[in-house]
C-alpha cells in the first residue's frame, strides 16, 4: 500500500495508475476506521482496480461547538486495517495541505433541503462535505465513489454535486454495517459510556418498528411520535431529531410515495449518533 | 465550426478532440462578440490546438433588477464571428441545458474580497460566475482558459477557482481591446447614446491620469477623489465606484506595494461600464 501524505504525492501514484489504465475507485473516510468503511472498501476492490482511500478530519464540516478536536484519531493502527484490506493507495493529507490558505475563497453552499435532519441540527455541515468532496474528487479523479447509506443526507449531497457540477463519477452507495445487536458501526460509539452503549440499539429497533407501521398505512404524524417516545422511554438519550421523508428528495412523504426514509439523531452524554432505514413502501 | 447545443453534443465532439491527442483551449463567453472576445481567440488558437468557445448568457451572475433580460444577443452573427475567428467547436446551451431544475442544490460562494468594486456593486455576482464557470470547466476540461482583463476581479476569481478546487488548468489573462479613443470594448457599449458614447473615453483617461500619480507617488485617497471628480465633470455618468488596489488580492495598498489595480465603474442611462488598469510600481 503506498501512503501519500501530499497533493504532489498523491498525484505522482495515480499517474502510474492512469498509465497502466487502471479504474480507480475511491473511499473518502474520516478515519478512525471500522467495518462500516471495511465494506466500502471491499465494494471497491470487487468493482475497480485500484481502490484509493482518503483518511481526513476535515473541519469545514464542524461546527465552532462540535467535536472536531476531540473527534476520535488512530492513525496507526487505521494504516494497518486499510493495508490488511487491500487499499492500494492512502491519502493521508494535513489540514495545512487541504486548505493552505487557511480558508478558501470559494466555498460550496447546499441551497435545499438544509433545514431538515442533519443539516437542521448541524448548519453550515453539508457546505463542508460538499467542498470536501469536491476537492478530493477533483484531485483523485475517481471512475467510482463509495458512501455508506448511514450518512443517507450526505448521500443525497453527493449526487447533487455530481450532477450540478458534471463530475464523470458513479456514487455507490453501501447499506450500513451494524454491530450483532443491530448498532450502526460507527466512529463515535467509542464515546458511549457501558450503560449507553446497552441503550444505543434502540436506535435501530425503533426504526424497525417504524418500517412495520410505514408498510402497515399509520399515519406519518403518529408514528413520529411513537418512535419519539420509544426511543426516549429506552433510552438516556435526548432525541435530536426523529423525522420521515421521502428519499432520496427528503420532502413530505405523499401516501403512496416511495422510497421513504426514517431517520434519527439522539445526543447521549458525549456522543451523537444518527442511524436511518430507507423502506420502499408497496404501492 | 462545430455548433453544440447540448451537453450531449459538446462530450462527443469533445472526446474526438481527445482521441487525437489535441490540447483544448477555452474561451467563455456571455456571446455579442466584439475584438476583445476575438483576442481571446487569437491567443488559444496560438496556444493550444483546438479552440472551444461558450456563448452563454448566464442568469445566475445577474441580480434581480440587472440587465440579465435585455443583455445583447445575436446569436446569427455570433456564430459568423467564431467562424470566421478560426473556432473549432462553439459551445451554445439554453438556460434548461444549464440549469435543468431551475437551480442547482450547490452553489459555489466567494468569501473574500466580494464587498468592493463589483463584488459590491453587484451582490451575488461573482458567485454566479464561479459556479457557471466550475460547471464549464468540468464539461470542457481545456487545458488552458483565457480571460479578458476588462473583467480583473473576475479573473481573480477564477484564479481562486482553479487553486482552491484543483483544476488542472492554466488561466491566460488577456489585456483589455480598445477602441481608438480608448474606451474598453464591451457588448454593453451598445446602449450608451451618442453623447454618452463621446463621454466614455474619459473613462479610461481618468485611468491613465491616475498611471502617471501612482507612480509619481501622490497619495492613494488623493487620487481616488482627483479621478472621481475628473469622470463626473466630463461625464454625464454616475461613479459607481473608483478604488485603488493591490492586485490580485485587492487589499489597501501598502507604499511602494505592486501591482496596483485603479478600477472604475460608471453608470450611463442604460449602461454600467468597467474598466481597470493594471501597474507595476518602481519598487
Amino acid at each position: 500500500m503506498i501512503i501519500a501524505r501530499t497533493i504532489q504525492e498523491l498525484q505522482a501514484s495515480l499517474q502510474e495508475f492512469e498509465k497502466e489504465g487502471k479504474d480507480i475507485g475511491f473511499v473518502p473516510t474520516m478515519g478512525f476506521l471500522h467495518e462500516g468503511h471495511m465494506e466500502l472498501v471491499k465494494e471497491s476492490k470487487i468493482k475497480t482496480d485500484k481502490t484509493v482511500m482518503s483518511i481526513f478530519v476535515n473541519p469545514l464540516q464542524f461546527g465552532p461547538n462540535e467535536d472536531f478536536d476531540r473527534y476520535p484519531r488512530d492513525e496507526e493502527k487505521d494504516i494497518q486495517l486499510a493495508r490488511n484490506e487491500g487499499v492500494d493507495l492512502l491519502f493521508l493529507p494535513t489540514v495545512e495541505e487541504m486548505y493552505p490558505n487557511g480558508n478558501l475563497t470559494i466555498n460550496m453552499v447546499v441551497t435545499k433541503r438544509t433545514d431538515v435532519l442533519c443539516g437542521k441540527s448541524r448548519p453550515g455541515h453539508f457546505d463542508g462535505v460538499a467542498t470536501v468532496v469536491a476537492k478530493l474528487f477533483q484531485l483523485i479523479r475517481p471512475q467510482l465513489a463509495f458512501f455508506g447509506l448511514k450518512d443517507a443526507q450526505q448521500v443525497a449531497v453527493i449526487h447533487a454535486l455530481v450532477e450540478d457540477y458534471h463530475f464523470p463519477i458513479e456514487i455507490v452507495p453501501v447499506p450500513t454495517v451494524r454491530e450483532h445487536d443491530g448498532l450502526a458501526k460507527s466512529s463515535r460509539n467509542v464515546y458511549l459510556s457501558d450503560q449507553e452503549r446497552l441503550e444505543a440499539p434502540y436506535l435501530y429497533k425503533a426504526l424497525q418498528k417504524g418500517r412495520e407501521a410505514i408498510l402497515k398505512g399509520d399515519s406519518i404524524s403518529g408514528i413520529r411520535d411513537y418512535l419519539t417516545a420509544y426511543i426516549e422511554n429506552h433510552t438516556s438519550g435526548e432525541v435530536d431529531y426523529l423525522e420521515i421523508y421521502s428519499y432520496p428528495d427528503l420532502e413530505m412523504v405523499i401516501e403512496d410515495q416511495q422510497p421513504v426514509i426514517i431517520a434519527v439523531a439522539v445526543k447521549f452524554s458525549q456522543a451523537r449518533l444518527i442511524d436511518n432505514i430507507i423502506i420502499t413502501q408497496k404501492s
